[in-house]
């Protein structure tokens, strides 16, 4: 290859596993049975308590686990602490639990460690295919359908919701063809920009930690996930007109929230980027990036993710770095 | 006042306040008896999982909440989501759970809200005093000592906590007259910085968390808690030379990845500052700011945030703000 065909090729992957998304997406709904299967059995045992381990973007969904077991089966779900039990020792009654390892590789030893010790009795699949690229993008989405689906089946509503994801990945391909070229106009005046907040709340709060790992990995922006509440809490001191908030609406009782910490956000200067069904209802942002409403509210981490996914491709492309090959990482974290 | 007088006042209340802790911590253990009757009656009723609710400031004291009441009773503490029962109206099953409601004012509406829906049995007084400047100190580290009195009683070592917490208040008056003037002059060389990564792990998670809230509200910094761990999973990818790393070293079974994980950070060039008890284990660190080894390792992060809210205030007046009033911020968040 010359130097040309390979800075062509920069990002390359990131871009093709973002747009392989409906397709992983039905991969994983091939195996809807499974997920049936394991959630009736969590149910027959009595679990109430879901404690979910996983690291970067599993974690993040995770964040969104917490809200699809607490609405739909109405479950406690918890982003479990892995050094307390795998590092300190401490011996946990774990009766009544059900626990969800989260791994895009399957080999993230302190995770493999956590979930070993419990004897796990399922693996589920992911069926996202390989994934090239270091930063997750198919593999993230994977997962938070694969916990709305075992929460769905957990609260009864299984059947809608696996037909509700069919339907995403449709609205994922159509948004993604009006998203690219726009995200990749959109990215040119953010390369100066080395400071972001991403706002998101309720299930909304996992896309927003999962976009700021995406900017942090791939563009070097410090970017950081906040509830709209957490902004209000100290963070908004630290805004000035250089340093915008990516902000994810929802259309659900979440919605109050974020536009009140976007008015404070704006009335300290910061440049607002609005995307989420509910974009469109975030009053003064500069830039509105509405992605379409699913059949299920709780669906829409799944499509308001993408925006994001594209901003990091393209801003990692205008500030002229690789996207797939971020430095200093690798694709499978072996780190404690 | 004159304006060279009002100059003088800024930031003095938060420097007043942070030298205030070891006798508001002193004021906290005159109600020991009141959390031993609570941690008994929790007992009694069989609770195993502790739902913590809070924002800013007391979520990240829940933060070390997590890891007290793992250790010492061996429960399960999670720092619960507000939005998911107060605002989404998840009705989730309480049995077996004690609730516990952070905040320092005791005003803020859905920690109140979320709170009086459970009918509270106690109220402890955190005795931490007025708290004049609206970055919290005093009252976040007597949380902290709260936290670990009612996990140490709930797990049968409440004396041997009570004195130990007397101790580190002791220990938390030498420390600060050894770390004021070196913080002072740290601050100088950091007022170019615009962000930064805080990492802790383990009971020092809280800590990373708390050093990083006070970075943003009071120096305008883009800071970023993370833990050990998280900063491998993707973030190390944005540092570089001006991007520095503030870690707090535990010595506990969480310091080899504290160690690994900024040997990765100055690979990519970044400055170090350690700080906490194991500070001095931290090789090729830019700055050693240790802080004494407590009686017991859990009661470590009392002593290890001081660095960090010395730090926050030199850093604040070293860049001409005034650390006791940011901008945009009240002292009572009433934000959803």
């Amino acid at each position: 290859l010359s130097p040309l065909d390979e800075a062509a090729l920069a990002g390359a992957s990131l871009l093709a596993e973002i747009r392989e998304q409906p397709a992983a997406l039905r991969r994983l709904l091939e195996h809807a049975p499974e997920y049936e299967r394991v959630a009736h059995a969590a149910r027959a045992r009595g679990a109430t308590l879901v404690r979910m381990v996983g690291h970067g973007s599993s974690d993040n969904a995770a964040s969104y686990g917490v809200y699809a077991f607490g609405l739909l089966p109405a479950w406690t779900a918890l982003r479990d602490s892995i050094s307390l039990t795998v590092y300190s020792g401490a011996t946990l009654d774990m009766r009544g639990s059900a626990v969800i390892g989260l791994s895009q590789s399957g080999r993230t030893p302190d995770v493999v460690a956590y979930v070993l010790a419990r004897a796990s009795d399922a693996v589920l699949p992911l069926a996202a295919g390989p994934e090239r690229s270091i930063a997750a993008t198919k593999t993230y989405t994977n997962q938070v359908a694969a916990l709305a689906l075992l929460a769905a089946y957990a609260g009864g509503v299984g059947e809608t919701y696996a037909r509700g994801i069919a339907e995403v990945a449709g609205q994922i391909e159509a948004a993604l063809r009006a998203l690219e070229p726009r995200l990749a106009a959109l990215a040119v005046p953010f390369a100066f920009v080395g400071r972001m907040f991403v706002i998101g709340r309720g299930p909304e709060y996992a896309t927003a930690r999962e976009v700021a790992l995406k900017l942090l990995e791939t563009c070097r922006v410090a970017a950081e996930p906040l509830t709209a509440t957490d902004l209000a809490h100290g963070p908004v001191a630290a805004l000035d007109a250089l340093f915008p908030v990516w902000a994810i609406a929802g259309r659900d009782e979440n919605l109050a929230a974020v536009r009140e910490a976007v008015e404070r956000a704006r009335a300290a200067g910061a440049a607002i980027v609005a995307t989420g069904p509910a974009a469109a209802d975030i009053p003064g942002a500069d830039y509105v990036l509405a992605t379409p409403e699913p059949p299920a509210p709780l669906l829409a981490p799944l499509l308001s993710v993408v925006p994001g996914q594209l901003f990091a491709w393209a801003l990692a492309h205008a500030k002229g770095l690789d996207a797939d090959r971020p430095a200093g990482l690798a694709k499978v974290t072996l780190a404690r």
